[in-house]
C-alpha cells in the first residue's frame, strides 16, 4: 500500500470546478489531491504567422507555476528572464494534445489560448493541466458556438492524462510528488475518450525497464484515464 | 449611487482566507468583490548583496497577474521577456510598505519574499495585494517564531491599503475596474493600524485637483482602511 | 539651518539652458544645484499601437542616468539588460505629467518623446526632469507650430515638480542627495501653473507620518513649485 | 516500399567518424543518410550548483542546428535571443539518456558536456545526436581514464536511439524529413545495449493510435536500435 | 622558422570543398590548416526595413563558433543570451566585405545571408570565413542566375582575406592560434582580385608599431591574398 | 575646400573641459566641432574573472549615444534590450587603446572604467571618445596616485585618435557626419605621443583603395593626431 493509503491503481480525489474565473470564455479549477491548477481558455481573433494564409485556427498553451506552489519557493520565469526547458516541454504537450482532438478548420482564423497556472503542486501537474484544460476548452467552444462565432463543434473526442510510474519496484497510478521524486520510471500518458493514445512519454529515471513493465504501466494509465474522463463527462454534461 | 449600489464611502465585500496554500510559511487568499489575489510569504536564509555585511534582514515582493485575470488575455511577462513598468511600481510599493512596519534587525540575516498573484482582477489589485500580503507576512512570522528562527516579533503595526478616486466628479472609495478606468483622479493610500500614512500615490488622470478634493479623498481612505484593518484583526486574532 | 545653508523652504539655484542640443526639436539643460539633466523633445510621425485607430497623439518619456552621474559608478541598464523598477517609475511619471497638461487631440497622429538623461545627480532628479522636460516640450511644440505640423497650441498649462521631505524631523523643500538618503519621509509633488495637483507621491521611509506633517509638506511644495514656474516662464517667455 | 527504396524496417546508411574534432576530449561525426551531426564531449572540473555538496558528477547536453542545415534557413537562437521549446526538449532528452547509463559517482566532481550540432538535417536528428553523443562520451571517458582523472569506467551500458512512426498508415523505421512531416504518429525510442527502454516519446500528430500499432512500433525500434548498437560497437571496439 | 615549419611568408594548406551542404543555395567548407569553417549562402525574398522603399538588395553575415571548436569549451551565445562584441565585429566585417564587391541593385529586393560556422579553430577564423563565404556567395549567385531570379552577375571582383602579425619581433603571414595569442601586432587584411584594399584592421596588442613595420605587413598580406585568390579561382572556375 | 571651409588637412575646433563631472575620479567634456562627448574614468576595487589569479589590473570602456544626440532620435540600447554591433566595436576599441598605453601591473587589482557618452554627434565620435577618455584616465590616475592607491604612474605615453577618409575623391582629415556618410573610404587611426600606431581601421565603403591612397590617409592622420596630442598636453600640463 502507498503512503497515502491508495492501492497501486488508485487515483487521488479529483474535483473540477467549472467557470472558476468570471473573466474568461472558459475556465476550470482542477484539484487532484493537493495538486491544484487553474485552467483558462481564451479566444483570440488572429492566428500565428505560419497559418496566415490558411483558413484554419490554432490552439496553443502556456503553463506556469506560482512561486510558492512548491514547498521551496521557485524563481519566477519572468524574473529570471527565461522560460525553462521543463515549462517549454509541458506547454508544448498541452497544446499538441488539445489540437489532436480538435478540428482546427472548424474554428476559423482564431487562436484558442489555454493557460494552466499551478497554484499548489503535489505531482501530476502536467496531467492535471491537460485534464483541466480540456474542460476550459470545451466551455470556451460552447461560448463561441452560443455567440455564433463557430458553427460546428470542433471537438472530436474527450481527452485526459495521467501519470504512472514504478515506485519501489511497483507500478503505480497517479504519483504524488514524493512518489515522483523517488520513482525509477516516470511516465505520462494522454488518451482519448475512445481509448486511443495521443502521447506516451516514459523515462527511466534510475533504471531501464522492459516490455512487461511497460505493458503494466499502460494498463494502469488506461484504467485511470477512463475514470478521469468519466468525471470530466459528469462535470461537463451533468 | 454607484453602479454596484455602493455609497461613495462603501467598501466591497472583503474575504480573507488564511493559509490558503499548504506549501508556504504564510499565505492568504484575499477577495475584494471580484478582485482575488493569492498572497504568500516565504522565508529564505539569505539576504541581498547590499546587506551582506549587516546583521539584518530584508522584505521584498513580487506581483503578477494571471493572463486571464482580466476580460482580455494579457501576455505573460515571462513570455514577453520583460517586466513592465506597472508591475515594477506595484511590487516596489508592496515591499516598501511591508518593510515600513517591520523591525528588519529582528528577523536576522533572512529575506521574506511576498508573492502576490492576481487570479481575477476588478480594480484595486495593488491595495488588495498589500492588505493580503500583510496577513501572509504575519503568519510567516508566527511560523518563524514558533520554530525559534526569530525571537522577537518584528511586526510593529498593522498595515493595509485602499484605492480612492474621483469618478464622475464625485470622490469615492474602493474603485472597481470600470470606475478606475474612467476616474479623473486615482489614488492609492497605505496606512498603519495607528492611523498614519505610509504611502500616498495620487494621479490626476484627466483633471488636476485642488486641496479640498485631496482632503476629502484622504478622509475616505482613512475610513476605509480603518474598516479593512478591523477585518485583518478579526482574521488574524479571531 | 541645512548643511548647505538653505532655510527649510529654500530652493537650490536653478539654471535652465534652452536649446542645449542643436540636434533636437526642443531641448534644455536644467541645473538644480549640482543636479544636472539634459532634456530633449523629439517629434515622431507615428503613434503607439493602442492609439492606431484614433485621431490623437501621445507623449511619452524615457529617463536614464549616466553611469558616473553618481559618486559610485552605476551599471548601465543596456549592459545589465534590464530597466530597473526605479527607472520605470520615473519615466512613467514624466510621461503622465506631460500628458496631463496637453491636448493630445491637437498634436495629431504623432508621438512626442521626452528624453531625460541625468549627467550629474545630487537628489531631485525626477523633479528636475519634469521641470526641464516641460521646457523642451514647449520648444518642440513651438517648432511644430512654426512648421505648421500643429495648428493649435496643445499645451494647456505650465507644469513643474519639486521634492519635499522630512529630514531630522523637519519638513524641508528640494532635498539634496545626502538629505534624501536620510529622510524619514520623501515626497514628490507635481503641480500646474494654476496651482493644482497632478501627482502626489509620498513615502514614509522610516517613520509613518500624520496629517499635520502632510499639510506642511504640501505647503512647502506649493511655494517651491510657484517659484520654479516663475523661472520657467522667464526662460520661455523672457 | 518507401520513397528512398527502403523496406519499412530498413535503416538508412550510418557512418560514425570518431575523433572528428582535434580540439575535444571526445567527438564524433554521425551521418544517418543525409542527416549529419557533430557530437563532442567536454570535461569540466566543476558541477552545477545543486550538486555542490555531493561527491558526484553530472552529464548535460546542448543541441543546436546550423542555420542552413535545413532547406529553408532558420534563425539562430543566439540572434532571436531565446532557446526554443524543441531545442530544450531535445537537449534535456540527450542529457537524461546519457546520465541513465552512467555511474555519476564514478566521475567525481566533474561535468561532462555533450554538444550536438546538426550540420545537415533530414529527419531523426535527435536520435542521431544520442547515438553519436554516446560515442563522443565513451571517448572522453577513455581520455579521462587514460589521464587518471577517473579510475573506474562509469559507463554501464551502450545506448542508442531511433525514430519510428506511422506514415501513410504503415509503421516504418528511421524516418526521413519528408516522412516525418507527413507521419500520423511519430515516436522516438532510446534503448540500452541490454535491450531495455530508457525513453519512449510517442505523439499522435494527426491520428490517435491503438495498442497494436504501439506494439509494432516498439518492435521496429528494438530491431533498429540493436543494429545501431552493433555499429557503435564496431566503431568503438573495432 | 615558425613552429610548424613555415617561412614567415608561408600560408597553411588551404582546402575548399564547394557545395558542402546539400541544403543551401551555395556553401563551402574551408580548411586553413586546422581551422575549419562551414560557410553557406541563403537567398531570402525580402530586404531589411531600411531598404524597404528602394529597388536593391542586401548582403549580411552571421558568424558563430561551435562550443568545442576550441581546446576549452566556450559557452554558446544562445545560452548566454547575448552575442559578444567579437562576434559582432566579425560578422559586420564579413557582411561589409561581401557588399563591397557586389552590385546590390542587380540582386533585386532580396537578402543574401552568409553563415560562417567555425567547426575547429586554430587562428585566422575571420579571414577563412571571408574567403569561404565568397565561394558560397558565388555559388548562390550562380544558382539564382540559373533560376533566372537574377539576370546580371552582381559580383564585381574576387575577394579574400588573411591575417598577418608581428610574432617574436618578426612579421609573419597567416597566424595560427598560438602565434596569434602571443603576437605583438595583429592585423586582418581584406583585398580584391584586382589588388585593392577593402579592409585594414590592425591592432597593437602589446607594442605600438611604426610605418616600416606596417609596410612589411601589408606586403605579406598582399602576397598571401594573391595566392588565396588563385585557389578560389581554381575551385570556382576549375 | 570643404563645406565648412576647412582645408583637407584641417581639424575642427577642439575644446577639452577637464573635471566636467564633480562625481568622478576623472572626467572630461570633449568638443570637436559639434561633436560632444562626456568621458569619465572610474576606479573599481576588483578585476574581471579572467584576471582573478593575477596581480594586475584592467581597463575597460563603455560607449553610448544619447537618444537625441543625432538629428533623428535613436532607440536606447537599454530599451531595445541589446547592445548593437557598432557600440561593441567602439567600446572594445577604446578599451584596447587605453590598455595599450598602460602598465596594467602598476594599477594593482583594480579596474578602471571609461565611460564615453555622446551628447551631440556630428562625426568622429569614436575618435573624440578616445582623445577625451585619455584625459579622464590621466586625471583618475592622478587621483589614485594622490591617494596612494597607485604608486608608480602606469601611463606610458599619450594617445589620441582621429578619423580620415576619402570624400569626393579627396583624402581629408576629421570628417563631419555629412562627410562620413558619403565617404568612399573611412578610416580611424589611433597613435601614441611618440608617433606609433595603436590601431588602424580602414574600410572601403563604396570603392576599394590602393596603396597610394592609404599612404596619404596615414599622413593626414599622423599630422592631425600630433596636433590633438598638443592640445591634450596643454590641457593636462598647462
Amino acid at each position: 500500500m502507498r503512503q497515502d493509503g491508495r492501492l497501486s491503481n488508485g487515483l487521488r480525489d479529483i474535483k473540477i470546478t467549472r467557470n472558476f474565473l468570471k473573466t474568461a470564455e472558459g475556465s476550470a479549477l482542477i484539484e487532484m489531491g493537493r495538486t491544484k491548477v487553474i485552467c483558462s481558455a481564451s479566444i483570440e481573433d488572429k492566428v500565428p504567422q505560419f497559418l496566415k494564409d490558411m483558413e484554419k485556427g490554432w490552439v496553443t498553451a502556456e503553463y506556469s507555476m506560482l512561486p510558492r506552489s512548491t514547498p521551496t519557493r521557485i524563481i519566477r520565469e519572468s524574473t529570471s528572464g527565461k522560460i525553462g526547458g521543463r515549462t517549454h516541454e509541458i506547454q508544448r504537450l498541452i497544446g499538441r494534445t488539445m489540437r489532436s482532438v480538435m478540428d482546427l478548420d472548424a474554428i476559423g482564423k482564431r487562436t484558442i489560448w489555454l493557460d494552466c497556472d499551478v497554484i499548489q503542486a503535489d505531482g501530476g501537474t502536467r496531467a492535471a493541466s491537460i485534464t483541466g484544460a480540456f474542460v476550459a476548452l470545451t466551455d470556451a467552444v460552447k461560448f463561441a458556438m452560443g455567440n455564433r462565432m463557430i458553427e460546428k463543434n470542433p471537438i472530436k473526442d474527450y481527452v485526459a492524462a495521467v501519470s504512472v510510474g514504478i515506485v519501489n519496484g511497483e507500478p503505480v497510478l497517479d504519483l504524488t510528488y514524493p512518489e515522483d521524486s523517488t520513482a525509477e520510471v516516470d511516465m505520462n500518458i494522454v488518451m482519448t475518450g475512445s481509448g486511443k493514445f495521443i502521447e506516451i512519454q516514459g523515462t527511466a529515471e534510475t533504471m531501464p525497464f522492459d516490455k512487461d513493465r511497460l505493458r503494466r504501466l499502460l494498463e494502469l494509465a488506461e484504467e485511470g484515464i477512463r475514470e478521469i474522463i468519466t468525471i470530466q463527462k459528469s462535470v461537463l454534461e451533468g
